[in-house]
């Protein structure tokens, strides 16, 4: 790793949340956001801008960017799947719209409802207007491990998506294991692909914890040159292909790994632990992220 | 990782067992035990024989060697603090004695009650007479990479007890985070700065997911060259320093990660998830190894 600054995106509010049982009020949403920004992060993915009835987890994005704090060098993402979206994406003022394409054709099917063709025409069709509204376009090719339809995907499908993506011009390109079932040698490999067909892009991943890799595909993708990394406050979020398993990894965990390794991430550790406290009491769980339980080390106090 | 061989040394029979609160009866260890063998693990620490005053969970230490399977190729190590424990050992029929070496002070006064040079001079003390019974000898450095007394561990004290160690000539020396608190630069740094000092002597390590970095610390040992990895069943173990968090690596979960790395273990990734769900049922609790509760990836209908 020579990387010595990692920027993290935290995906709490969005993917963290939508993936959780209990239904969160825009209240306690704002407030998770609050304590995120308190803690030191920069890059928010706040809510999806998605039909109600297909995930009424985020009914409320308009009401949650209406509440976020407004602080210089914070950006605010918002998860975008068509046009609709992205036109109230804009409205509400986020910084930053988060497109999905998909490496496997059945999950993009079962998923988006539409073809793999037919999500990267979306982006194509978005980008100018993006630009237009001076916003960043982030594109997150998910099931880039692996899918729960299709089993393994082929490197060769991801490469070809990212390959299409930078020549759209999206400004950051992110690689997801969304259902967690990546390792980090092809971690590595992957990343070195996608660099390869997406030069001068920012190159992002998004890691869950389904199978305890999370953390080692972290690593790996820094290793590899990654410099930006999602994960949620407590490690929320689930899989709903594996109804008992853990979400993403964890804001706390990963900056732990980091601070112990000499790598910045420009946020506060025990503000981020007491942050996860604070969202296992509004979700009544014992969340995944480990450093609420473990605690420190080495202890504060004996700094 | 230019491995492609790891061999697991299974330690939830006995560093495992010895930190769950609950009671496991002989032949409950036996039943983990054959099932460990029965999953291709080739070497097992089966028990410890300390005083049964201290450590009551391994009372029956030579009821379980007695009841172990002899199976061709099977190792089984006992974990010996002392004369009175190698001699146990002995007549026990173990195939390995493990000794333990402390690297902060604070931490062998504690928990071995005596001092960090008195824990060397037993190894000296032993190591003619375990020649002489052909076992081998493999000595375990605790809190390698932290100590929940005294913070962080300087690498020197690490490297000069590993030094120690290989030239009182054993066998394997292993590296124990036995708090859970190490990283993985830490643990390529380490590794490699051991290797010096000890050449010619397999390295271990010894990983807690205390803090979920245990999967990532397991792959950054193997890319620093290590071949043999400890972990448990169902990742039983705890942490009696962090009475909340999880314990060892979970054996499913790093055979896991190995399978789909294309490093070789010589386990069965079925037969060790069905054990962990057998053991989760004899501890009644929800282990934290995740591949029971995730499933293999691709499902094995699939492949």
């Amino acid at each position: 790793m020579s990387v010595n600054q990692v920027e993290i995106v935290e995906v709490g509010p969005r993917d963290g949340l939508q993936n959780e049982a209990v239904a969160v009020s825009t209240a306690d949403k704002i407030a998770l956001i609050e304590r995120a920004v308190g803690a030191g992060l920069r890059r928010i993915e706040a809510t999806s801008f998605v039909h109600p009835k297909a995930v009424p987890q985020m009914a409320d994005a308009e009401a949650v960017m209406a509440g976020v704090p407004r602080v210089d060098g914070v950006s605010y993402s918002g998860l975008v799947l068509n046009r609709r979206g992205f036109d109230r994406a804009v409205a509400a003022g986020v910084d930053e719209v988060n497109c999905v394409l998909v490496a496997s054709e059945t999950f993009c099917q079962r998923n988006q409802r539409m073809s793999v063709g037919e999500s990267l025409q979306i982006v194509a069709d978005l980008i100018d207007d993006a630009r237009a509204e001076q916003l960043t376009v982030s594109v997150t090719i998910a099931t880039a491990f692996g899918c729960p339809f299709e089993g393994e995907v082929p490197a060769s499908a991801v490469v070809d998506l990212a390959r299409a993506a930078a020549e759209l011009g999206v400004d950051e390109i992110a690689l997801a294991d969304t259902i967690g079932v990546g390792v980090p040698m092809q971690v590595s490999g992957l990343v070195a692909a996608v660099a390869e067909v997406a030069p001068g892009i920012d190159l992002r991943c998004h890691f869950h914890n389904t199978r305890n890799t999370g953390y080692a595909n972290a690593v790996a993708a820094i290793g590899a040159g990654v410099t930006v990394l999602d994960s949620s406050i407590g490690g929320i979020g689930g899989c709903p292909f594996a109804p008992d398993a853990t979400g993403n990894i964890a804001t706390e965990d990963l900056v732990y790994l980091l601070d112990r390794s000499g790598i910045d991430t420009g946020t506060d550790l025990g503000a981020l632990i007491a942050a996860s406290d604070w969202l296992g009491g509004v979700l009544g769980a014992t969340l995944p992220g480990q450093l609420s339980r473990a605690g420190r080390f080495p202890p504060p106090a004996a700094n």
